[in-house]
């Protein structure tokens, strides 16, 4: 069958945003160190986010808290609230941010648009991802638009069905395998792996248990036209 | 026409919300009445809220940066650490305390969702949402459920298309003049206004501005199949 509909991630895939993360929680990182210079901010910082997953979801507001409880316990409570108050302008400086485009998007996807129709599938807070792609330029390329609380099979599947496309025509494209890969394949979709060049330690999953086959790599995003007119069934061959 | 679908707010129409907000809100105004007795906690934190809508969007979350910047403010930078871990200690409670159902409510939707297509259409944050909506035991119930950033007649009317809704044969149930009755009269639907006891400033609207008809109004939700009744048109008149 005929691949009709592709969809795509966008955090990473088609805008920057990780990167972000990483140089807000850098300054986290330079602010804590005058009042506890041994402390180990990367992970304790991860500990939190991880605890308050299942609260506050993905995103900015959810990172900014997080960022605040990981001030206060490892300054014991001693850090300044003027402090604090830098930490929530960082977070509301990166919501304002201009949605930043990774190289070959716009032209790629204005191609694709052509011959496919277009979704995008992401995760995280729905105010936020509405604001960066009413930002980003690209809202008139896609058919829809699906921003899920989370990432799973039960969330493709029920995606899926309610739009009613067929696995078999269905490709994602995204940058976390563990996200935009593996449970589609698991679904019997396929999927289009390109990785960017940070990745949140949540998002890592081992190579090692991903499955064989049902997915592809690509290093940019400009390859995919290409890849798709190689691995496109046309539907001539159903029969 | 006659109705076919039957849409309800969430917050504040099937479960109490704004009353867990005014309770948190009481708690801030006694712990800031510490460290500044005579400060108009109140009006500052609305304000606060008003200048982060556009950026954080409504929920707990938002909500809970928020009342960090107005403790942070309103005390300049005097207020302790401990204190805002107290606060962000709230906005997590918020976020775990179980759902409770309005009176009638659960009563009300089975019987309606007999005869009628049932919809969930609420605005705020996504991750919060839908795990109040698990939380209610009323998930099975909804037909469909759809979180907006924002509830005006823009997003109504983009739903409506998105589902294939006349606006004849759509009936919107809510406490908010704003949000749920307004924008739906002003795209030819009905509404129902079920007014909760504690209303947030800015759902607030002036009656006189309110059209004067395509709205009703019932002080509880268990009236609502008999108003049903009374307002459908029959198909068979339409010829």
């Amino acid at each position: 069958m005929s691949i009709t509909v592709l969809a795509f991630d966008g955090d990473d895939t088609l805008w920057h945003n990780e990167t972000r993360f990483h140089l807000t929680q850098s300054a986290l990182r330079d602010l804590l160190r005058g009042h506890v210079p041994d402390a180990d901010v990367d992970s304790h910082l991860y500990q939190v986010e991880m605890r308050n997953l299942g609260l506050y979801g993905y995103g900015v507001k959810a990172f900014t808290l997080s960022m605040i409880e990981t001030a206060i316990e490892l300054t014991e409570g001693r850090i300044p609230a003027p402090d604090l108050q830098v930490i929530l302008g960082w977070g509301k400086r990166m919501l304002t941010q201009p949605t930043e485009l990774l190289d070959g998007v716009k032209a790629t996807l204005e191609e694709i648009s052509k011959s496919h129709s277009l979704l995008l599938i992401t995760k995280g807070d729905l105010f936020d991802q509405e604001s960066k792609l009413a930002r980003s330029g690209l809202a008139e390329l896609f058919s829809g638009v699906e921003i899920l609380s989370d990432k799973n099979i039960d969330t493709y599947r029920s995606l899926l069905r309610r739009r009613g496309i067929k696995p078999e025509e269905f490709v994602m494209v995204g940058n976390s395998l563990r996200s935009d890969i593996a449970p589609v394949v698991a679904l019997g979709a396929r999927a289009v792996h390109i990785p960017y060049h940070v990745t949140w330690n949540h998002e890592h999953v081992p190579e090692d248990s991903m499955p064989a086959t049902g997915w592809y790599r690509l290093d940019r995003i400009g390859g995919l036209a290409a890849l798709l007119e190689s691995i496109d069934q046309p539907a001539s061959k159903e029969a």
